[in-house]
């Protein structure tokens, strides 16, 4: 295995924009990320394309070589993952495999999705497609229920409070609002935050992420050859995939993710890292209680921890640990096939010192999580320039 | 990179089984396949799942860990593949990089697919979405359609009569007979074949393959390990996917697929050899056109040359070249989803000399063809016992 690092990236705006399909956008992404790269076409020996409902958002199916044949490439394999919202999360794991391995030089991997088409009752039912279907969709969960429901015994166990689940909502907003791609770029206050529409007690409108349109891509390639590429190469230090049951009724604890302890514990022990080691992460605040239980869960605190941590501003830009300086999924937009590789993209401007008004003044050391379903599927990767 | 084997294999019976849901099946396939490896769940590293539209066909999305949790399987990276009818070739691809890469030691590989729960024109209108929807689906095409015209194409270029396509399927038909997994277990006559209910002129319903629910699995490890699963290994000696248009229209020549072509070439490069060393092959045969095209694409015949080559019984199992020997898609049956694998699977059992009365002579080089859409994926692979 083979060290690899990350030499290129480039994403869309996220939002809702009705005359933009999925193809053009995952096309936008992929071309300015061979250019950031300077790679030209001849160059890349695979792509990956993640992608969680295409066909049923969209109708198309078969996206991969859909998308990469209108960036130009042909012959080579291209492949789309679907693993739920950790689509792209799982193409990025799987691309880098391919490197680290020596099957591939050069990956371009883009995570794509076109959701704005659909009306939100629609776009609810295709999301729930992610839940057990015969089990809790059956039954009326949607996914902001099920993270509820999380929400509910998280508050119960340890004592968190909807100030806690503000507070992330808030952080996220700021940092949202400073990022030009951001589909939402407004912040918001703690009474805001407070106060939004119930959506499923305790959840409210500004505990939920977005229905969005957008695509990222990055391109991978072996790292004793990143100077092809770029002269800002960020090394990919660990990285980890791990799955768990689909449906929450058949997890013995839901308010910790079995498929993020164990990806999260592989990943820091490739790298050589414990999670204080962590100086900035991306991680899946689908809603406001996900970004708590993953910072409990990849041991930046400990278990019932998260609220209290990110209400104190630990997590703010200016905190010990900034958390989610793109403006997550909360601000920055949720186009749920894209989310695993955008934050990846966001973690390389960091590292680049390219993020503008959100740069952080750490950030050489990041991690980016990316979260399926109810925490069926995990992707952790741990990107450094040390 | 080091050598990789199959090292179990496990199918269920082709059919429409009304009581049957997607897991159910895939389940089934996946323990027989660990069974037959003698293997315990706690040797397998990962789990690929080849699915073509599990989340159209039964609105079930997020499939790797719903089917992989359902196995016993936890914590590993369970991961689906979409390449439309080419997914679980495609998944068998990966997971072979992924062992031949030294990722992975033990690799669980299922194809599953349940589309006999939807109507007939629904299951046409999710199959069209491995099309392209905005141009070719748009205007009206049908899967049968697409291969109507590169059949009608390839009669007025080469020749190609009724006869021949006629011929693909008495030979699958009566291999399908001997195959006690086989959908379709009836001979049929060449004035049979000839007069079936018009579908899309010139293929008529014996052309085309079947509706089905099914699932298959194999084991991959490494072939310095094999003998820790089974005393039969069969190693995977050249394996390459390729890709090329989704659309008809885009294509310069319909008559022949660049992805077929350049995906055999890598696989015979591999494994250093030609397509004359080929003693049987499993080919993709959605349509009986799709078959012929197949063998000149992979250079066991020259352009055109195909159905003259199956009328004069070459690839009977009595012939030089026995093709199809499970039936193929046409007898057999096609779950999308669990063709790849599949045609593995009745390649190890050739190899083992366990296919019962469809056994064949020479059978220590095999080629399988799986091809995705019209053309744009294709996963070519070369086992061997040599």
């Amino acid at each position: 295995m083979r060290p690899v690092a990350v030499v290129g990236m480039g994403k869309t705006a996220f939002g809702a924009f009705p005359d933009r399909d999925l193809r053009s956008l995952a096309v936008e992404a992929g071309e300015k990320c061979l250019k950031n790269a300077h790679a030209a076409l001849s160059q890349i020996d695979a792509f990956f394309l993640g992608n969680f409902a295409g066909p049923s958002f969209t109708g198309q199916n078969h996206l991969a070589p859909y998308i990469s044949t209108a960036l130009g490439l042909r012959d080579i394999p291209a492949t789309r993952i679907e693993a739920a919202c950790a689509s792209s999360g799982s193409a990025f794991f799987h691309a880098y495999n391919g490197v680290a391995g020596g099957v591939y030089d050069a990956v371009l991997v883009v995570g794509a999705e076109k959701m704005t088409s659909q009306s939100t009752p629609k776009v609810t039912e295709i999301l729930a497609g992610a839940g057990d279907c015969a089990g809790e969709v059956k039954a009326g969960s949607t996914f902001a229920s099920l993270f509820a429901m999380i929400a509910c015994r998280h508050m119960y166990q340890f004592g968190t409070t909807r100030q806690h689940l503000a507070a992330v909502a808030v952080k996220n907003h700021a940092n949202g609002a400073l990022n030009p791609d951001a589909q939402m770029r407004k912040m918001i206050t703690m009474e805001q935050a407070m106060a939004g529409k119930p959506i499923a007690d305790p959840l409210n409108l500004y505990d939920c992420s977005l229905i969005s349109d957008g695509a990222a891509a990055v391109l991978l390639a072996p790292a004793e050859r990143a100077g092809e590429f770029t002269d800002k190469p960020v090394r990919v230090l660990g990285i980890a995939q791990a799955s768990d049951f689909v449906a929450l009724d058949q997890k013995p604890d839901i308010t910790t993710f079995p498929a993020v302890r164990r990806a999260s514990e592989k990943a820091y022990g490739m790298a050589g890292i414990g999670p204080a080691d962590v100086q900035l992460a991306e991680l899946h605040d689908c809603f406001t209680i996900a970004e708590i239980i993953a910072m409990e869960d990849l041991g930046f605190v400990g278990r019932g921890e998260g609220g209290p941590y990110t209400l104190e501003g630990h997590t703010a830009r200016s905190g010990e640990r900034p958390v989610n300086t793109s403006g997550g999924l909360k601000s920055k937009g949720h186009p749920v096939g894209a989310t695993g590789v955008a934050q990846i993209c966001d973690l390389v401007l960091q590292m680049r010192c390219e993020a503008g008004g959100r740069q952080v003044p750490r950030h050489s050391l990041g991690l980016a999580q990316n979260l399926g379903g109810s925490g069926a599927s995990c992707v952790v990767t741990i990107l450094g320039t040390v």
